[in-house]
């Protein structure tokens, strides 16, 4: 960064260059928006920043994200949703997309990544002995793990299934196969190897 | 969104999705990553985020960003740099752009952006007035205009150029051509007529 620039727009440059997926030129590009923006709109942004880390917590049983005076989630502690069903995702953006479909009624587990040797990601990086407990109280009858169809998620679905090879509960995995609205040509071959694998009589 | 997102969190994402180019599902990737990072992460951002605005100000002459105390800005005192040479240009990072280059050693004007009848941006909404009167003080010999190769570019150095037919002094544009390490395969009409039209021997 050019000497001419004043440190406090630099500065800002820096931190939005630091979130992932935002490069120098895009970081640039918003601060120079800000520059001009109405102050409200950076008030408001660094508002919103400073009462995220200060009003929201994960939730103590399944580790969604949770309103800091509201620990278990509302979620866990909802009577209508089925206890005896827990699905266990990656992070907290996963359960919006399956809240989003409106077709889950039970409850769930967030384990706040996947296993992946690569970027030193064991299961104690994971929220997974908690996982392990809740399965074992007796009261869970099915996890559906839905970890990303990826190396990294498949590799965590079996070794969640193989802690809990002896526990009485089912343990399911989300279909795999052609997205809806997607073109059977531009499908990539492993998604069409499970495609086929697992079709159905219609 | 769901009500299932508690409300900081909510409110953050709103925050980032107002940002131009930051859309809603950028703007949860950013929110999601934020409530897992170091709290410090978020906190250097919300400071940053305070204090460009009340650290800094625009150059009263050339309307380029400087420090709240640095007022004209360092290039409009730097006595090694010609006055008599100023470039114009739309925004704050063209004048990084150019610095960068260290092939310029005037002045800048930075008008804030360019003429836009269907954005409805005249002439009042742009440092234009500062600039004819910057024009008119005859210390200027030569103003480059740098606004950019689009259409509002084009119009707004047109406009300059017309406002100060009858002043003493260059007015210039920067070259249009091939850019450097492009294609020519790739170039786009526009490009490779002004290319041509601006051959010179070798």
């Amino acid at each position: 960064m050019s000497a001419r620039v004043p440190r406090p727009v630099e500065r800002l440059i820096e931190a939005f260059a630091r979130l992932p997926g935002i490069g120098p030129k895009t970081a640039s590009r918003l601060t120079y928006y800000l520059l001009r923006a109405a102050p409200q709109e950076s008030e408001e942004l660094a508002g919103a920043l400073r009462d995220l880390r200060a009003t929201t917590r994960f939730c103590s049983r399944c580790h969604n994200i949770t309103n800091l005076e509201q620990d278990p989630c509302a979620i866990c502690v909802d009577p209508t949703r089925e206890g005896g069903v827990i699905c266990v995702v990656e992070d907290p953006l996963d359960v919006l997309a399956i809240e989003r479909t409106g077709a889950f009624h039970g409850r769930y587990h967030v384990l706040h990544g996947a296993l992946s040797p690569v970027e030193g990601i064991g299961p104690d990086e994971l929220r997974l002995a908690d996982l392990l407990e809740r399965a074992a109280s007796g009261e869970v009858q099915e996890l559906i793990i839905a970890t990303n169809p990826t190396l990294e998620g498949e590799a965590t679905a079996m070794y969640i299934k193989q802690q809990l090879q002896d526990a009485p509960l089912r343990i399911t995995r989300l279909a795999r196969g052609l997205p809806s609205g997607g073109d059977l040509e531009y499908a990539d071959s492993s998604t069409l190897t499970q495609a086929l694998a697992g079709r159905s009589e219609i």
